[in-house]
C-alpha cells in the first residue's frame, strides 16, 4: 500500500508543533486531505501511557521500562489515528515518530539503536514514514525558548540535564548517517518562514507524485 | 552471577497464589531467605501500568500494545524488586513471569512466541528464571475456582471467551516442549498438597545444592 506518512523530528524548541501546523493549514488550503497529530494524540489508552511516562514522581523509572511505554503509547496512536487515516488516502503529518525513540533511548540513554529498532518494529510493523524531517538547532538555544515563551508546563524530560540533550542531538546524527534516504535534515535557527520553504521543498515532490 | 529464581505459570484458579505462599512459608521455617511476589508486586510504576492493562474500559488495546505493557511492568518490577533480591542471595518465587507473555500474547493472541521473546529479552535481559513450574488445569475447572471462591473481583483478562484460555493452554504445552530443562509441569488438579509435594520435589534439589 502506497501512503504519504510525514514524521517530524528534534529537540523541543525547534519549532516543530508550529511548522506542523502551518504545513496543515497550507496543505489544506491546497485541498489536500490531511491530518496532523502527535504522540499520543488524544488516543486514551496512548495518554494513558504517557502520562505515567512523563509524571515527575516517576524518576525511578528504568530506561527500558521507558522505551517499552514509548512503544506501546506508539503502537496504539498508531493503530487508532494513524494507520485508518493512512488507509483513507490521507496525508499523515506526525510530529515524533519511531527516531525520537531511537536518538532519546537509543543514543541519550545509551540502550543502542539496534535494541530499541526491534522493539518498534515490533510496535510498528511496516507503516514506517515516508519521510522524515529532523529540525536541527542547539539544545541550549530549543530549551531556552521553552522556557521563554511558556507555552506549557515544563516535563520530566526538559529537566535532564543538557549534557543528555547534546546526546540526543548527536543520536540525530546518527540517525541521518543511517538513514540517509528517509530522513532529511532542516536548520530549524533560521526565521520561521524559511524553515517552512526548506521543508515544503522536501515535501512538495512527494505531494506532486 | 548464580541465582535462585523460581517462576510459576498456569490460568487463574489453578493455586498458583496458594502454593506460592506455602512455599515462602515453608523455606521460610527453614530459614531460607525467600522473597514471593507478583507483577506488579507493589512497585509503583508497574502497579500504574499494570492499572491500564487491566481497566475494563480499554477494550479498544490492541494486542501489539498490551504485550509491550506487560514487558514494561515486567521490567520495572524485575529491576526494582526481583534483581536486588536475587543480588541479596535471596531465593525469589514469582508468581507468573515471562512465560505468561509467550503463553498468553505469543499464542493466544497469535502474535508469535518468538516476536513476544524478542522484546521480553529486551525486557529482562540476561535475568532468565532458573526453573518454571507450570500448573495444569483445565482452564473451564480453573475459572469455575475463581468465581466459586471469590477471593478477587473478575477483571478483563478472565473476561474473554473459554477458547482464549484454551489457547493460552496450549501455548503453555508448546513452551513446555520448547524449554524442556527450564519448565517443568505439575498436575493441579490434585489435592493441594499433593501439588505442593510435586512442586517441593522439583525445586527442593535446587535449593540443597
Amino acid at each position: 500500500m502506497s501512503y504519504l506518512f510525514f514524521s517530524f523530528e528534534g529537540p523541543e524548541g525547534a519549532g516543530k508543533t508550529t511548522i506542523v501546523r502551518m504545513l496543515k493549514d497550507y496543505l489544506s488550503e491546497q485541498h489536500v486531505d490531511v491530518v496532523a497529530t502527535r504522540e499520543p494524540g488524544g488516543i486514551d489508552i496512548a495518554e494513558q501511557i504517557r502520562a505515567v511516562i512523563l509524571h515527575p514522581n516517576n524518576e525511578r523509572m528504568d530506561a527500558r521500562t521507558e522505551a517499552l511505554l514509548y512503544a506501546a503509547a506508539r503502537r496504539q496512536h498508531l493503530v487508532e489515528k494513524v494507520i485508518p487515516a493512512l488507509k483513507d488516502g490521507k496525508v499523515v503529518l506526525c510530529d515524533r515518530f519511531i527516531d525520537s525513540s531511537l536518538a532519546y533511548q537509543g543514543v541519550a540513554r545509551g540502550l543502542g539503536i539496534d535494541e530499541i529498532l526491534a522493539i518498534n518494529a515490533f510496535a510498528i510493523e511496516n507503516w514506517m514514514p515516508t519521510l522524515t524531517i529532523y529540525f536541527d538547532i542547539d539544545p541550549s538555544l530549543g530549551l531556552a525558548r521553552i522556557r521563554e515563551n511558556g507555552l506549557r508546563e515544563v516535563n520530566r524530560l526538559d529537566l535532564e540535564e543538557l549534557s543528555f540533550h547534546e546526546q540526543v542531538r548527536k543520536g540525530y546524527m546518527v540517525l541521518l548517517d543511517r538513514f540517509p534516504n528517509r530522513i532529511k535534515k532542516v536548520d530549524a535557527t533560521q526565521p520561521i518562514t524559511k524553515v517552512f520553504e526548506d521543508v515544503w521543498a522536501l515535501i512538495e515532490p512527494l505531494i506532486r507524485k
